[in-house]
C-alpha cells in the first residue's frame, strides 16, 4: 500500500574529485536503517529550506565539507517505513573544509564509480547508484 | 557561467489517463518563456511548502484537477535567465476536479506518449520529455 504513504523529499550529493571518484560515507553500525552501508551524503530538508541550502547544510553536518553544486545526477524513489522517499541527487565538488564525520557515519572513502558495486550499498538505492555509475562512465 | 546562477527547484506532474496519455497544457501566446509550447503542468514551490503539496497546488491552479501522485517520472535540469532549474517530475493520476485553465495556458490536450514529439515542446525540456516517453513505452 505505497499509495497511502506520504511522499518525502531527500537530497543527496555525489561529490566527485578530480579523478572522478565519489565520496561514500559508511553508516554507523547502530543505525536503524542500512547499518554499515555505504551511501552518498545528504538527508531531509528542514521546513522552509531550499533544496540546495538543505543539501549544503546536510553535507557540512555529515562530513565537514563545503559544497559546490555542479549539476543534476538524477532522482530515485524508494519505500521507507513511514514515507515514500524521492531523493534528488546532485553532482558536486568539495569547495573546502576538512573531512570530519558526525555520529551518523563511521567511515568515509573516495571510490571510483567502477568500484561502487563492490561496496555494500543501501538496498533500495543500489540500482540507482550503479545505474548512475554506468551512465557516467559512458559519458565522461 | 551557469555555475554562478542559483539553483531553483520546480515540480511537474505527468498526469496519465487510463489509456496512458498524458495531459499537456499549451502556454499562452503572451508568455515570456516558451509561448505556445505544450508542457506538463507544475511550477515552483512556495516557501516552506513540501514538494508534493506544492505540486498539488500548482496543478489545481493551472488546470483544476486534484492530483494523486503515483511515482517518480524523473528529473531534468535546464538554464533559465536567472536560475539553473532542477525540475522534479512525478507521475500522477487525476483524482477528480474538472479541467479548467488559468490565464497561463490557452489549451489542453491528452496526448499519447508516442505523439509527444509531434508537439512544440519547451526547448530545454524536450529531450527529457521524449526520453521519458521512450522509456515509458518500453516498460509498460
Amino acid at each position: 500500500m505505497t499509495e497511502s504513504k506520504p511522499y518525502s523529499l531527500s537530497v543527496k550529493a555525489v561529490i566527485l574529485d578530480d579523478s572522478g571518484r565519489c565520496l561514500l560515507l559508511r553508516r554507523a553500525g547502530g543505525s536503524t536503517h542500512f547499518p554499515g552501508c555505504w551511501e552518498w551524503p545528504g538527508g531531509k530538508l528542514d521546513p522552509g529550506e531550499s533544496f540546495s541550502a538543505g543539501l549544503e547544510r546536510e553535507v557540512l553536518e555529515e562530513c565537514g565539507l563545503n559544497l559546490e553544486l555542479t549539476g543534476l545526477a538524477g532522482a530515485m524513489e524508494f519505500d521507507m517505513p513511514r514515507a515514500r522517499v524521492v531523493a534528488l541527487c546532485m553532482e558536486a565538488r568539495a569547495g573546502g573544509g576538512a573531512l570530519r564525520l558526525s555520529d551518523e557515519h563511521e567511515d568515509a572513502a573516495w571510490v571510483s564509480l567502477s568500484r561502487l558495486k563492490k561496496h555494500k550499498l543501501p538496498g533500495p538505492q543500489r540500482a540507482f547508484m550503479l545505474d548512475y555509475a554506468a551512465r557516467k562512465s559512458t559519458t565522461s
